[in-house]
């Protein structure tokens, strides 16, 4: 059941190890905007471009950093990290329903399936034989997971999820609905006539602290396994094809693609709608902006882009003509600097 | 159960509100294109380049404008919005299956859930706690409606839909199957080291009259809500981020992804494969041409674009080294201006 | 139950059709590449980049083209295709789960549903009226197969595929989880105030030896059906308007999108997130590269690619302002060259 939460100002300075200046008795009862906060909210100010927005603010209090203290006329959880303070206080008053340690009697449990105790199992929800579950994990209604998956403790799968045979994940592994874990990578050989069939033979390894989106789809490895490495963050509908390897605490935004074989390097950050074609490597600390195409491997670190900006599509249309002329124009130029070169020999 | 619908022209021009210029007991037993129809269809001519099929039409009759009327042998439904009649009569015709009434005996409905006595309930659906379904509305096989969910009058949730706790529905709204309302925002404040969970405190408000097409995912809002207004139709797979906004009567097209905190204004059209960049804005009535990327607000009204054209590969590859170049291209053929001008001097 | 397999080299020789080069009696108990293999393990080589691999493979056995059998030192099955002789191998090794032929007791099978005796029915399945099921197909767990459709013999639903009322399969098709099959397609027509919806009495025929990735949607047709012909191959989140047709043994890979009544040829391979248009045609074996828009129709078989390469964020800031001016650009180089032509003179 969905229970509204409430602390003092000290009970938060002392679970969010900040220093407060003002009124520890302040009761708070939710976070807000700087712009949207009434009293009895807690707002935070972590992009300066919002500093002007102090003064209006209406919030009970604020988390924010040193240098903005004296612009701030109402009680302040002071730190030099607020984005991240507001991300723990954004945990503790984390509302969104608990569901009970127990089995739901319509569950289908194999009876070879080895479950903790305090397991969360929903209605419907389909557990296949050899699978284990480890201690405070939770399944949703409608989850199904396939035969011989291993699940560690604290992993929570939302509604709907579906895990194919074999799959393991680490602990404290969050999939949100409709994610598919382990379907067969796309895998044929052409034979001059059709296409048959590789048998995808390989399963899928998600490591400790992993959050996998909605409708996200994770393909099982061809031979080896697919790999996702401690602490990726997985937005929304990504594709990931088979054998891919994505290291450790990088970002995929939404309605990214990587193809088949690719290895993502360590705190990477792929901008909602990028993609990586297979079998290149991309290395660590890379950033792609939004809808990027990674065509060939990146060896240095940095922040790389492809496309053109939008414009009016009247414009568009004659600048895409031009477009395809471009390596023409291109020789055309260096063929007048050569003649100009020439005349001026 | 399925049932064939048969009218007479007499009475779909009645019902349709349009001239009848031909034969009122006509029989007409289905709808048709120009080309495939057969006699018993009634087709349509909205596109004036297909004028040049209705000679060889077999339709029993067709919604056509009074211009064309000379060149139509057959019966004619005349309108000036072909189309628009086009429409209201396939949903005359529509015969696809209407669940029962009724609460399948393997729905699992929590004891404080609120359904009105006419709802529709289909097997093995879950709706929890606190739930409100108003009069008319249909939930299809395998769907989980979260605690506290509100759905007004007359909604229709085909199969296999999830919906996140808190999320508010208005009246008529159709949620196509894998559909998913609701997840968490992909919110992360990363500390140095690892990404910390932002908790999405907000919800989903969807209003009246909203379509959501097949494996569409909309998140819930950070703190505040994300919210789709009234008449507002999106296609398949569209990503939706947190605590974007849409405005009334937009039309988002397959594959399209919003980014967080986006707005968009009314009566927009965003072309399939679209992209929208966070924290920006797009004016009314603001149309985008398919896969276009918008990275900045968009302040007036109009057509917008990005990308290249297709080409040939092999041409494609020498462009694209060229465009790598672009700047300097300019550059130097800046540099052949102010050259060509001195010399001239 | 998942069983391991094994198989000595004279069988897999006699059971592929190919040459045994090497010891009959080899026991090979997996397939594995080149640089992964241990003892026991069969190995392949089909890109003779990976040529240099053959010395240190520890693999029993190789697959394996003539051309390379001197310096392969292990036992050899040899044939002109290696990767097609792979991907035979890879089915005989497959040892995904293989579901019971029975009817799991809690699934939901309306009596006018016509089964065959041998098919294999998961837990929670909905099979709703008037539905055809052949010899030999399985659905998994959640799975529900609307009113009236049509599934051929020898089909594969993995779990939580949807099928909407009439569609029709041929048989061995199979549909990965999360697939959606017939769900309306995106049709409205706009009164100049709202979106009028356009019911979808169209619906969508597969043919034998399809395969359907993971989310993929595939719309019912307006009036006429969708069709995806015999052998096509579509892999994860691809999204298939109403009407398309795609031509026997296209390949459509992952997060590609074709808009309604768009015509695919036969043999063609579209790039992972390829989009194609509305109302055009592709001829016979077009090729798309990654990503590419397909906005004309293509009457030539051949590569086609558009969009621009990827480059440091910085570089590709300039080119993206200069290619807003490109058609600019090309009209001051084609003066310098006149102004030159003329001083020529």
């Amino acid at each position: 059941m969905t229970i509204a939460k409430t602390f003092t100002l000290g009970t938060l300075a002392e679970l969010l190890q900040v220093e407060l200046i003002g009124d520890p008795d302040c009761t708070i009862d939710g976070l807000a905007t700087l712009q949207q906060a009434s009293p009895g909210k807690l707002a935070f100010l972590s992009n300066p471009l919002y500093a002007n927005q102090l003064s209006a603010c209406k919030a009970s209090a604020v988390i924010i950093s040193p240098k903005f203290i004296e612009t701030c006329a109402t009680n302040k959880l002071v730190t030099d990290a607020p984005y991240v303070v507001y991300a723990r206080a954004s945990q503790l008053f984390d509302n969104s329903p608990v569901s009970p340690a127990s089995i739901h009697f319509t569950a289908i449990i194999n009876e070879s399936a080895d479950l903790a105790e305090d397991v969360s199992i929903g209605p419907n929800v389909v557990v296949e034989a050899g699978v284990t579950i480890g201690p405070g994990s939770r399944v949703g209604p409608g989850c199904i997971v396939g035969e011989g998956c291993e699940l560690g403790a604290g992993c929570h799968l939302h509604s709907n999820v579906t895990i194919y045979h074999g799959v393991k994940l680490g602990n404290h592994v969050v999939i949100h609905s409709g994610a598919i874990i382990g379907a067969d990578g796309f895998g044929f050989a052409f034979d001059g006539e059709k296409s048959i069939k590789i048998a995808q033979l390989g399963s899928v390894e998600i490591a400790n602290n992993v959050e996998i989106g909605a409708g996200t789809t994770i393909d099982r490895g061809a031979l080896d396994n697919t790999v996702i490495e401690h602490g990726v963050k997985i937005d929304n509908q990504v594709q990931i094809g088979h054998n891919v390897r994505i290291g450790e605490h990088s970002v995929i935004c939404g309605c990214t693609a990587i193809a088949g074989s690719a290895v993502i390097g360590k705190y990477c950050v792929l901008g909602g709608g990028s993609g990586v074609v297979g079998h290149i490597s991309i290395a660590d600390k890379v950033k792609l902006s939004a809808r990027s195409l990674v065509s060939q491997t990146i060896k240095k670190e940095g922040t790389y882009s492809s496309g053109t900006g939008l414009m009016a599509t009247a414009q568009w249309k004659k600048n895409i003509v031009r477009f395809r002329q471009l390596d023409d124009l291109a020789r055309r130029l260096s063929s007048l600097e050569k003649n100009k070169g020439s005349s001026a020999e």
